[in-house]
């Protein structure tokens, strides 16, 4: 090591730190466009190919992953998929039924809604695991959003077309955010909001569907307990609860055996069927138990020409649509990363969000509305053992059947079974144990939490939402609006500079004060910066003072984590650079890299401070002002006089 | 340096990031709060005195800054003071007259506004240098802004009103964002912002004006060229351009020769002087010059019953005065900031606030409008010597008299003078070469700056100021989205790591992988870290087989510059550590700082990654890693076993 250190000595003047070379800008631009909107070079695929013939095909298989698997699919990989997709149909069927009443849509949409998509998903998705379907938070989203507008009682054609349109624009905006490479956008729907959010969601449509159940609707103004009584339907309670009941043992077991997973699985169809044969042996419809009636036969009518443009509506549509697009993206693309690392296999956000973007064109065109890929469906799915997207196909299969021939047998379903099916969905939505993992870890995050939570359940599900994603990006802001500075101190004999409120061995240098920048230097923070900075310098000086030690002559700033300024951050150091001056003292600067090299070059900052003052490593910094104070060679001072040997 | 490096020997199994002690949450909330709302520490200079009077004292002198200065006022400082402000009342009645126009108000309330407010700030503002009147951004976007919904020309005493109440509104909110140590909101308008706002600011003024002096009001619809003729007045024109040229040659002569400040700061007044005499001997007012005519005799009467409280204009005036006084302080708190700075003593940004604040609500109930500090006239202000806050009352007695005895002098001052007084101090707000700066030194910031420029010029004043912060926020958002990552490479023969882009020198380690993260990891960055991850991981082991190379056993991850996380990034780097396992990889963590080691330890995520994995390094890091791939001394490996000697 030893031989390089003579260039360290006294006196400085060769600028040490390199100075990048200067590329066009369009260059520049290029690469960072790249790394922003590129970070995980998709293209890299159709790249490797040699030919026009052979990167077609690469880029085909880019966009319809199933040309991957589809020529090697086997017989086995048949079977595994077969029993998938006919467990994820038994669930499929009755929440589909379910979830559309959410969304105060006809029933037969849910079933609409698991035929087409998983078709077009099984061609374009990434994911092996991942069971298409309506989900209940998007569900119960479109079904408060658009009854602000449009009764769906009053005018159920309109609501229908309206809830099409709005898939429509769902659809529209998924797609673009993934064809722009947008996906970060989703990210900003931290994993704390989505615990709170869907917590929140949970909660409402528990308690809205309790209601129901105990027939609160048909309350009268009259309070007496007579009337409170007869409004009540106890068959419809008592239903209710037994379903409900058996649907939460069912998980609960299939929870604590996981080998047992298709009793929880098959548990709602076997609701269903067991609460028809109920009501159709006892004739409970006429007993005040709400039944779900006729059921139109045969497969999706094209919905095109319903889709809704026009003025008062159109809003609203596009206000939905891209509301709960974003909402059911995040749950789609979390549900596929999720899977897709237990399985290890890749999956590309972006690409998963055209895929899901195109599921959603084309189903508001065949009359479906809003989907995405549930966690619950889509861990039944892993759990019974599917192997690529083919187990979706089967599932669709399964409910075409149902569809061509079996609605009439859901006519005797008690709309109350419904209810407790959804209900025993929502209860697994409310996740305490997240809540107490982040109040364990991270307090602000359970604040976000906590706050999409009580917004929901006290002001809407889109105050929620706001009240979640104001907080994350507030706190994204108020980091990027206040970076952390810390003072760093040697560690005896050696060149190592530490923080001194982390490493207790770590020393002060007397007459320099070493600071650290945290962050990037920006126009958010560089008159906080400017401030925090002089503050250090008085503390120094006041400590200094009181312990009647040497006053500081030099301030070094590491700039090993300043990762990009911008020119309000190149004026604050230059401003600095002068308030320093003027007290006396020199500012220094260590390893800065090479974009702040550029942006100090550019701005004659660099110049201003003296290229003899900026440094590859504080220690070498700190060795160069200890050696101008006291006009030796640094290294009898410091004692260690190896050159490149701190840390930062 | 030798004997402490045993430690660093094979095996690893302690950790040597020294975990920090656990403190009570309010303990660390405290502190967090502090640091973020409390940078400068304020309340220093009473927790330094002892004693309850003593405190008092000093909280007394921390709201009221005057009670610094004046006890010790002399007459030296007196006469010093009584020069800047006879100058710069000189400027602040022409200036005056001349904003009120351009916010549509009766041209007196140019002159209130330099009466009262000058007499709170010199109170309790803590700049020497302010010079506080009314400026013609804030006026502009007065007019503007109150224009769109009361007409000032059909019902002025409704507009006055109005405009009083966005006075007030801006004045209880600068106040509040001071009371609340809020005021890294104003941060938020770059400097970018700014140059581009003013800019564009000042050409809307400055062709508003110029069709004002060229009489195109009068136009008719006739466009022969006998109308647009005889709608031209050129006695107009004529004096108009040639006081415009006599205004900007004395600002030209004054910025060659600083000496000569008040050839420019006492043109307005001149050109004020002699319009009106030339106007008063030819009768001018009789051949299509308009003058000011009748001006109100006396002092501020109180407006306290003017404010209007009631709803349809109440909305307006409070988000008028969210607006314009958020612009007025950015540019007052700039200009004091920037002359403190000259000068070399502190100002303290929250502290300011209050006091424009005080400012704007005292001058809402006493017939003044918006004030700030200008620059032009803090200028004036600092270049005429002043000392004190004592100048602003100067001038406050100046304008008084002016008020009680020469109102009747401004009968015949010609509007074309004003609009040349205007005119040139527009022109000075545009920036070219702040604007060739930023496009040399920072692209993406000039895009800021010709966003809210072309935003203004062909949209409006508030068009613009969105299209300029939203542009700002996104860059900011975009940058915590998306961090750097990039790869370190040893420097031979040293235990250095250095970013392999930057330094030419650095060299790959075979079979490990280092990587440096440059910023907290975030709900905002977290997946997209976790993919450039992974291709950081595919480059290399796509170079290792293309080169033949050993394949990589280890990824190395500098936590040194990663200032924070979240549950969302514990979450990401245990999955990271999941997938590495299943590539048969070991994430190894160097250089965590203590926060990050806190939130590893109770999130779990230290403990699945394993203690032994940590090191305080990169060099040991690598060193252990090394160690444990040969299976022998890591000093044998390295070239050089000397512990502690990277830097990163």
């Amino acid at each position: 090591m030893g031989s390089g250190s003579a260039a360290n000595g006294g006196g400085g003047g060769t600028a040490r730190v390199p100075m990048p070379p200067a590329r066009p800008f369009l260059e520049t631009l290029g690469g960072n466009m790249k790394e922003t909107f590129l970070p995980d070079d998709p293209f890299r695929v159709v790249r490797r190919e040699r030919g026009c013939g052979r990167r077609a095909a690469a880029a085909l298989r880019y966009v319809f992953p199933f040309m991957e698997w589809a020529p090697s699919y086997t017989l086995g990989t048949l079977k595994s998929d077969l029993i998938a997709g006919i467990t994820i149909a038994s669930l499929a069927i009755p929440q589909g039924i379910s979830y559309a009443k959410l969304a105060n849509l006809p029933p037969v949409l849910g079933l609409y809604s698991s035929f087409v998509p998983p078709l077009v998903y099984a061609m374009m998705g990434s994911s092996r695991d991942l069971a298409v379907g309506t989900v209940a938070v998007a569900s119960l989203l479109i079904g408060s959003m658009l009854s602000e507008e449009v009764s769906a009682a009053e005018d159920p054609a309109l609501y229908l077309h309206v809830a099409l349109t709005a898939t429509f624009f769902a659809g529209v905006f998924q797609a673009l955010l993934g064809v722009f490479r947008l996906g970060f956008i989703v990210d900003f729907l931290s994993h704390a909001t989505i615990v709170g959010f869907m917590g929140g969601a949970a909660t409402v449509v528990c308690l809205q569907q309790l209601k129901g159940m105990f027939g609160l609707d048909h309350f009268t103004t009259a309070t007496d307990l007579v009337s409170v009584m007869r409004s009540w339907r106890w068959e419809s309670v008592v239903m209710g609860c037994g379903f409900l009941f058996f649907l939460l043992i069912t998980r609960f077991f299939s929870k604590r055996r996981p080998r047992f997973f298709w009793v929880s699985a098959a548990a709602p169809l076997a609701s269903v069927i067991i609460g028809s044969l109920l009501v159709y042996l006892t004739h409970a419809e006429n007993h005040g138990i709400q039944v779900i009636g006729y059921l139109k036969k045969g497969l999706n009518p094209p919905s095109a020409t319903s889709l809704n443009f026009s003025s008062p509506y159109m809003m609203l549509a596009l206000k939905t649509g891209i509301i709960t697009g974003v909402i059911a993206l995040a749950e789609g693309i979390a549900v596929g990363r999720s899977f897709a690392m237990f399985k290890n296999y890749h999956i590309d956000g972006n690409k998963e969000m055209i895929a899901f973007g195109t599921m959603n064109i084309v189903g508001s065109l065949t009359s479906c509305y809003l989907t995405t890929g549930p966690f619950s469906r889509s861990a039944v799915n892993y759990n019974a053992g599917c192997k690529t997207a083919m187990s979706n196909v089967i599932m669709s299969v399964a409910v075409m059947i149902t569809l061509l021939f079996l609605t009439p047998l859901f006519h005797y379903t008690p709309l109350v079974v419904l209810s407790a099916i959804i209900m025993s969905a929502m209860l697994g939505l409310i996740d305490y144990p997240a809540a107490v993992h982040l109040w364990q870890v991270d307090k602000v995050d359970f604040c976000v939490c906590l706050g999409a939570y009580l917004g929901v359940v006290f002001g809407s599900v889109e105050i929620g939402l706001v009240v979640a994603v104001g907080i994350s990006i507030l706190r994204v802001l108020l980091f990027v609006a206040r970076p952390r500075t810390t003072v760093l101190g040697n560690i005896p004999n050696t060149m190592i500079y530490r923080r001194m409120d982390q490493y207790t061995a770590a020393q002060r240098v007397p007459g320099v004060l070493v600071l650290r920048v945290d962050s990037p230097i920006y126009f958010t923070n560089a008159s906080y910066l400017r401030e925090r900075i002089a503050r250090w310098i008085d503390d120094e000086e006041d400590q200094c003072k009181e312990k009647g030690e040497m006053q500081i002559q030099y301030v070094v700033l590491d700039m090993g984590a300043v990762g990009s300024i911008d020119t309000s951050g190149t004026s604050m150091l230059d401003e600095l650079r002068k308030t320093l001056d003027r007290r006396g003292l020199q500012i220094v600067l260590a390893n800065p890299g090479s974009e702040i090299m550029k942006k100090l070059d550019s701005s004659k900052v660099l110049e201003a401070i003296g290229h003899e003052w900026i440094f590859p490593t504080v220690g070498e910094a700190v060795a160069e002002c200890d050696f101008v104070m006291h006009s030796q060679k640094p290294g009898m001072v410091m004692g260690s006089g190896a050159p490149h040997e701190n840390l930062v």
